[in-house]
């Protein structure tokens, strides 16, 4: 049957793929970005130079690039949660299968988080794809509300759910991802739509 | 009187450190920042390139910095408003006075913030900067509820603050300073305080 031989090529092709992204992590946190060069990962690898270049166009893109986040539909999932639900609670439920994978991946994700904290160049990078992605949510919040894109609102809202992502991953890390990363997004969006009030603000007033 | 004449060479140093900033701005904008030599700069400003480096160790230096922010004591007003206050008002408090400092400075903020924008290398310098101030900020919010500093709450709130400070200068760019940015920012801090509800939402809970 075409599909599952298609699906067998595809899981080898994702297999390599990941034993690339896998070694290169692994040299770098050993040596430093710069003392790893392509030849040494393909070689850690177990397959060609070619090879890496038909997944990656540079060494720094075999460290950054996730397919399990690239190809997720979290978008997609977002605009399908009816506009009744609140625009926190609506990027919950489309964050979740990501946040799954993210946890399923664990050892890598924690060693790509290890890796990106001490290269600040590849932080920079990374900050670079999140200024796209939070221009996208953006433009999502703002469709699904049926307001305009240049509304405070929207801009707020994707800026800081961006950056509450951003906190419990560091948290994730610190904890050597023991606190499962949906527990802890979830903790900081709470804490975002309770109004970010400390209990002991709440003890005062 | 002594302190009046240390008060005119202060000024006096203000005032060459302002026009080499402004020189440089300008220069960057027109050209790009990888055509504007140090020297262009101090031409434009008519000091010496000696002068130049007595106030700044790089070119860079010169875009980003600016002591408006850098003598405030955003921290020391925020660690003094009593912890009965809750924190983003506390914030809100201990940031007035820069973001009216920044208002007052409008013409040159604006340019700082468009040759930001055109120019993914300082603003990674400034992120840079960012990261460090939000470390600070964790660090105040706990001490001054007396929790600890790698609380949930204090790193989410570090963060969160910093990134509603940047969409309000984002819009105030956008809006080229004619709304006030202390009323953009306190905008801002209002919808956090309200959990990000958006109106819409409101209306059908």
């Amino acid at each position: 049957v075409p599909e599952i031989k298609m699906g067998l090529r595809d899981q080898k092709k994702r297999r390599t793929r990941d034993a690339l992204t896998v070694a290169a992590l692994r040299l770098v946190d050993e040596r430093g970005l710069d003392k790893v060069t392509v030849e040494e990962i393909t070689e850690a690898a177990g397959v060609s130079e070619r090879t890496f270049f038909n997944y990656f166009a540079t060494k720094h893109d075999a460290l950054i690039s996730d397919l399990t986040i690239e190809d997720d539909d979290v978008r997609g999932r977002f605009l399908a949660v009816p506009p009744t639900v609140p625009t926190l609670d609506a990027l919950l439920i489309a964050l979740a299968p990501m946040l799954q994978a993210i946890q399923d991946e664990r050892d890598v994700w924690l060693l790509r988080l290890r890796v990106l904290g001490d290269n600040p160049t590849l932080l920079i990078e990374m900050q670079a794809c999140s200024a796209i992605a939070e221009q996208e949510l953006t433009g999502d919040i703002a469709a699904r509300l049926g307001i305009a894109a240049d509304s405070g609102y929207a801009q707020l809202t994707a800026a800081v759910a961006g950056t509450a992502v951003r906190v419990a991953l560091m948290r994730w890390s610190a904890g050597a991802g023991r606190q499962p990363i949906a527990e802890l997004v979830h903790e900081a969006f709470a804490s975002l739509s309770a109004g970010l009030n400390h209990p002991f603000d709440k003890e005062e007033t």
